[in-house]
C-alpha cells in the first residue's frame, strides 16, 4: 500500500446561503480504514462531483436525507480494490462505489458493482453512463416520450445530463435546441454534440433568441436548471408540451431568480390549463428498477459506436473538490465535473 | 308554434375586467329562425352555464377560438324538435346541441345528439352525464389514478366537476376532502355527497383547517380553482402525487391571487421536483374519442343506482342568463348552473 493515511472531505458546517462556501467543508487526513471480513479496502480513482450535493448539505425536507454533520460529504466514485477480504472481488477490479468524498474507504464488498470495461472508460460510469445519464435517459423517455419532428430544448447544456438528452434527442430525430452559459459552450454545442441551437442564457435578448431558434414551438423542455429560463419557455410550449423536472441548480444557487413583479405562477400554471401541459418531477431512482437495463443496453452502445459525445472537467486532488463543486454550483465547470483522487 | 320571434344573448363587448360585466351581453329579439333542408328547428328547454365561457369571452390565446363579437355566446343546451326536414330526427325528440345562448336554432340534424333518458332527467346531460361530469371522470381517472387510501382534494366541490370528482373518489375507496366557498356548501358536503371533510377558502385558517383534514398528505389534488389555494395545497402534496388541473376560475375572475411577497412559482418548482409531482392541465376533448363510452356507462349506472347526488342551480329565463352567469364566475351559486328556457 502506498500510504498508511486516508484523506476525506468532512460537511463542517450547513450552507447560510444559497450558493455554500469553502467554509461548510473541512480535509482531514485519517489512519487508513482496515477492511474487516466481507469486506474490501477501495482506492478511490475517480470521485464525481453533481448538483445534488448541494441539495444534501442543508437540512431542509427534500427526497433523500441531509448529508450528516462532520462525516464525509455523500458520492460515488470509481475505485479500485486494494485489499480484498471477500471471495467476490479480487485485488483489482474495478467498482462503482457509494464511498463519499475519501482517498479510501472499506465497504463491504456486496455493495459494490463491478464495471464492464470493454471499450468503455471507467469514468463514464459517473457521467453518461451512471446517475447523470441514467437521469436524462429516464427523463426524456419515459416522461418526454420524445416523437420524431418534435423540437427539445434543454438547459445546462454543456453538462452530463443536458448534453445526452440533447444527443438522444436528436438520435430520435428531434429538433435539439441546447442552453449554456457564456459563448464558449454554446460553440461547443453547435460543434461537437450536434445540437441545432444553442443559446446563452446570460444574452439580453435570451427570450427572443430562444423564440427565433424554436420556430415550431418546444414540444420537450427538460428543465434542469430552474429560475428565469423557464419564463422564457412558457410561452413557446406547444399543446400536450411535457416537462421532465431532474433539477434547479440556478434556484438553488440563488442565481436566475424571477423577478417579483409578476405573478408567474399564475401564468404558468394558465400555460398548463389551455395547453394541456405536463410537468413532472422525478429522481432517477423512481424508474431504476424497470429500465436501468435498457438504459444502459441503448447509451453503451451508442457510446461504443462513437455516437455519444461526453465532456469531462477533471479536477486533480481531493483537497480541490470544494473548489470544484463551488465552481459547478456556479456554472463555471464545463462537462462532467471529477475530481482524479489517486494520483496513479 | 308558439311564437313568430326568437331571443338570443349576444356578445356585445370583450370584457376590460377580470369578472365581466353585464354591459358586455345584449339581449336581442329576431324573426323565428327557419330550418333548411336536412335541418330541425330546436326550441332550446335548458341552456348550459360553464366557467368556460368566461374564456371564450376574450380573445387572449386559449385552447378554444374565442367567441365572436355580435354573435350569440356559444353553449351547449337540451332543446326539443319542433319541425324537422331531416329523416333523422322526429318532432319531439330530445337532443344535445350547441346552439348558444338563443330559445331557437335552426341545424343541422346530423350534429344532434339524441339522448336516452330512461331513468333519467335530461339536464343531467349537461352536468353529471355532460361535459363537467366527463371533465371529473375523465381528469380523475386518466390523470389523477386514484388508489384505494388515498386522500384526494378537489375546489369548487359543490359544484358540477368537483362534486362528481368527490363521489367517484369516495366509491374507489379515496378520502375525499371538498373545497368549497362558505359554511352552507360546505355543510352541503358533509351531508348529501359524503366527503370526508369540507373546509371553507374564506376561512382565515383555511390551510391550517385543510392540513388538519389530510393528516395523511395529499395524494390527488384536482384544480379547478386555481389562485392562493394552491399555495395551501403544495405543502402538503404527497411524493408521487398528481395533479390535474381544468380550470382556474378564481384566477380569471380575479379573485384568490397570490400576493406578490412571495416567489410561489420557485417554491411551486422546488415542490415539483422533490416530491417527483406531476401537474397536468387537460381539456376533456383529449379524451372523448378514447374514454367518452366508459364514462358514461359507468356514470350513468350510478346514477341510475342512485349513488350520485347532483345538485342544480336553475335560473328561469334567457334574459337572466347574464346575471346567472356573472354569478357563477362569483362563486355564487349552488350546483351546476342552468338556464331554464323554455317555459312549458
Amino acid at each position: 500500500m502506498a500510504s498508511q493515511h486516508a484523506t476525506q472531505v468532512i460537511l463542517a458546517s450547513r450552507p447560510t446561503t444559497a450558493r455554500a462556501g469553502l467554509e461548510n467543508f473541512r480535509v482531514e487526513t485519517i489512519p487508513m480504514p482496515v477492511p474487516e471480513a466481507g469486506q474490501v479496502l477501495l482506492r478511490i480513482d475517480t470521485l464525481s462531483l453533481d448538483p445534488y450535493m448541494r441539495g444534501r448539505m442543508s437540512d431542509a425536507k427534500s427526497y433523500a436525507k441531509p448529508a450528516e454533520l462532520g462525516q464525509p460529504m455523500p458520492g460515488e466514485s470509481v475505485a479500485t480494490v486494494l485489499e480484498s477480504h471477500s471471495t467476490d472481488l479480487q485485488p483489482g477490479d474495478v467498482v462503482l462505489a457509494q464511498a463519499g468524498w475519501r482517498s479510501h474507504a472499506a465497504l463491504p464488498a456486496a455493495g459494490l458493482k463491478m464495471l464492464a470495461l470493454d471499450g468503455i472508460q471507467a469514468s463514464a460510469y459517473l457521467g453518461v453512463l451512471g446517475m447523470p445519464g441514467f437521469t436524462a435517459w429516464s427523463g426524456l423517455e419515459v416522461i418526454g416520450k420524445p416523437k420524431a419532428g418534435e423540437t427539445l430544448v434543454v438547459g445546462a447544456a454543456t453538462g452530463p445530463v443536458g448534453s445526452l438528452v440533447g444527443q438522444l434527442a436528436r438520435h430520435a430525430g428531434l429538433r435539439a435546441v441546447g442552453i449554456a452559459g457564456g459563448p464558449k459552450k454554446c460553440a461547443y454545442l453547435l460543434d461537437e454534440p450536434g445540437f441545432s441551437a444553442a443559446i446563452d442564457h446570460r444574452s439580453p435578448d435570451f427570450a427572443e433568441q430562444l423564440q427565433a431558434a424554436c420556430p415550431d414551438g418546444i414540444d420537450i423542455y427538460f428543465e434542469n436548471i430552474g429560475g428565469a429560463v423557464w419564463n422564457a419557455v412558457v410561452p413557446l410550449l406547444n399543446q400536450y408540451a411535457r416537462v421532465p423536472v431532474c433539477g434547479l441548480m440556478a434556484q438553488q444557487s440563488g442565481k436566475l431568480q424571477h423577478d417579483s413583479s409578476t405573478d408567474y405562477l399564475a401564468a404558468t400554471m394558465r400555460a398548463v390549463l389551455t395547453r394541456s401541459l405536463q410537468i413532472r418531477g422525478f429522481i432517477n431512482y423512481e424508474f431504476t428498477a424497470q429500465y436501468f437495463d435498457a438504459f444502459l443496453r441503448d447509451v453503451s452502445a451508442l457510446l461504443r459506436a462513437g455516437k455519444i459525445k461526453h465532456l469531462e472537467d477533471v479536477t486533480v486532488g481531493l483537497d480541490n473538490a470544494p473548489q470544484a463543486f463551488l465552481n459547478m454550483i456556479d456554472g463555471r465547470n464545463f462537462g462532467k465535473v471529477l475530481i482524479q483522487v489517486a494520483s496513479s
